[in-house]
């Protein structure tokens, strides 16, 4: 279960190594004694549930005994999600505003029998997978409304599996880890590896629009569902699962990002790949960013893109360095750079997914095209010290928090015509505003 | 000019030979001198228009001197669309409903200031593209109103190229072939190639969510558009070019197939790909049509398809062979399937578009898939036939309804599994309420 203040397990080691914290002090003038708020369970300031008595004997007839909840744990672990300004609020020890209950329907009469009785009851519903929205997806926000139930979804576990068409319907409350492991029992993959991969769910990701590592290759989630089922308080809208309509508007469109706020996502069905037999993931440099990105326009306007591709900036490339320690590959790669007379450089990480030949042939033309515009490979030490640590973010998060370091992410797209601007122009407000 | 009553230029010749009517006539029973209706231009019946002189004075005014028509000639050719019930309307001499007046603004301001005379004078709005709808889409119905108005949008015709992000912006009224013109001057091609592509528009194919001959390589236009632009009465909606958003729903979906009933598409951002040097088309055949969609079900999903792939039943692979009349290549196929004891057969057409070296790289991999998978290549000559035909469809039909025969063409799509039951099950529909 995850901590109730931050990520994972109780159980999982530090993220951030003894030298890392060493590194930082120096480069951000850390004090030794810095430490980041952070409050005991017993110590969380919680409200009263407001749930009234008539609404939650109706949450309970429709739910099924046992599946209303509102006892404190469950209350503040469903009080908020796992962005920054969630877990400031949490390690402050505030659970306010907090879920008046939280219901976990087992399938869709019951998630129906929920929704009607909080529409009877005047009581809200924010609906909840993973909980882990970075944009308050989770907040329970009462609105004009008597109260507000967190709508645990994890209950709708169903997985199956098309094999000959490729497709999978999941439902919405069955976690990544959860359904790739039931997705390896048939031979294939979803495919779609987000930063919260470990907590992340099926419907939390459709909710969401979200993107993973390897979305270069397997597509975006967006890309990737086929149908979807929405439980939403004037009826059920399920588009079916077809490859394509010219039927008027895609209405999975609509529900692909609405964030739990136009009904309750209950299942997707979703396109899956053969499981692939060989994953391979590889570091390459480049001498500035600009460079970097140019050779990853190349590859992906000339067939040729890496299912991985990930480049990062010298500043981001510096940090990464430094948080690894000397390996041979740091080595290799500061002996190549000091001889090129680059400071700095920019490092990516790129990898492909699949059959063994089909990975030999991509990964032959993607490096054939990054190099010719200008890549370093530095061998697969890398890409292997990323696959290790490529969920790691959000512990190393929790980890900085502790010692009063805030760390947040920001994801953003545009054309490529506009990347250099996009670029130059983020890093330098966000510079700007950190120095104000 | 399109021929007022049906399909391509007055001067186009006749797109059914002889022999090929001799077949058809003993194959379906038709009489010799059985002809379709056709009357004269001057025999249409067309009602008076509608518009009150308020109306004609404020469009006027919006539009500009001289792109408000109500002439006899502009209504009627702006009166349906090319469906076969738009058809069989026309040859009867039927204009009715007609719209009122053809009103063609030169840009968005133009565009703005019509809708709003539109409202102000309770006068219905069709946008009118191409005119190729086959769903009614350009019918000009007048719901509630005083009037109604086609809006032909072919003046909203610029065109720019974005070659850094291989990204298109098109006037809704740009014709396919003069937008294809356009970015080969940028060395780019749209690659979407729908049977109407002669006459059909940006706009049009955005709005009725189109599909083309090379979509399985180039993808339908849904997965082409990045950025809309729809004057809607309430105001413009404008969803940004962004290659993905996670911002909540994605609204392009909704204008994307929304049949001009939401508001006006004036213009669409497109993605383009590098001009392609090598277009190579051939012929396969397959010994029956299960065995044929699980050839192309493999190349789908073993990243092995082909740009073009077009699957024949064994129906239409005997009309086919039978409109072609003897050719070597035709020989050749029955000479195979002859030896083979396959009565019957299905034809296959497979493409590949690019530069040189990936033409024959992607070429290679999609014929060893179809190969395993049974199929016997005939080589390039039933492509280079298809290709010279791939948009005579319409024509033909014209000729076809001139000799008292109806044709229509249905889409559809399905998920792989259910593929065969869907033929079934359509054809054995079709067939039994073609002998009702």
């Amino acid at each position: 279960m995850m901590r109730w203040w931050g990520w994972g397990e109780e159980s999982h080691p530090p993220a951030l190594p003894p030298h890392a914290l060493d590194r930082l002090r120096h480069e951000l003038g850390l004090a030794p004694g810095a430490r980041g708020e952070r409050v005991d369970l017993d110590a969380v300031r919680l409200p009263d549930s407001a749930l009234g008595e008539g609404a939650r004997a109706a949450l309970d007839r429709a739910a099924g005994a046992g599946w209303v909840r509102d006892d404190r744990e469950s209350r503040i672990r469903h009080a908020a999600g796992r962005g920054l300004p969630d877990l400031l609020r949490l390690r402050r020890g505030e659970a306010d505003p907090a879920p008046d209950a939280v219901v976990s329907p087992g399938g869709d009469a019951e998630l129906r029998a929920v929704l009607e009785a909080c529409a009877e009851h005047r009581v809200a519903v924010v609906p909840f997978g993973g909980g882990t929205s970075v944009v308050g997806g989770v907040e329970p926000l009462r609105g004009g409304c008597e109260a507000v139930i967190a709508l645990d979804l994890a209950r709708l576990d169903k997985v199956d599996v098309d094999g000959r068409s490729l497709l999978a319907t999941a439902g919405a409350g069955v976690r990544l880890p959860e359904l790739e492991a039931r997705l390896a029992h048939a031979g294939v993959t979803l495919g779609h590896f987000p930063q919260s991969f470990e907590y992340a769910t099926v419907g939390g990701c459709v909710a969401t629009r979200s993107a993973g590592q390897a979305s270069t290759g397997y597509g975006r989630i967006d890309e990737l569902v086929r149908g979807v089922r929405l439980a939403a308080p004037a009826g059920d809208l399920a588009p079916p699962a077809l490859p394509a309509s010219a039927a008027g508007p895609d209405l999975r469109e609509l529900v692909v990002g609405s964030e739990g706020a136009l009904g309750v996502i209950s299942e997707a069905t979703l396109t899956v790949r053969p499981a692939p037999a060989v994953r391979r993931y590889e570091g390459v440099v480049f001498a500035s960013f600009a460079e970097g990105a140019e050779a990853l326009r190349a590859c992906a306007q000339r067939d040729a893109a890496p299912d991985v591709a990930r480049l990062s900036d010298e500043d981001e490339t510096r940090l990464t360095l430094a948080l690894a320690g000397e390996t041979r590959a740091t080595r290799a790669m500061g002996l190549y750079l000091r001889a090129r007379g680059i400071r700095g450089g920019c490092l990516a990480i790129v990898g492909w997914e699949g059959a063994g030949h089909h990975v030999r042939r991509r990964r032959a033309r993607s490096l054939a095209v990054l190099r010719h515009a200008g890549a370093v490979p530095l061998g697969a030490a890398p890409g292997r010290a990323w696959a290790r640590a490529r969920f790691e973010g959000p512990y190393l998060r929790d980890d900085l928090l502790d010692h009063g370091v805030l760390v947040e992410t920001l994801e953003t797209a545009h054309r490529w015509s506009r990347l250099d601007d996009l670029y130059r122009n983020v890093a330098g407000a966000l510079r700007a505003a950190l120095r104000a």
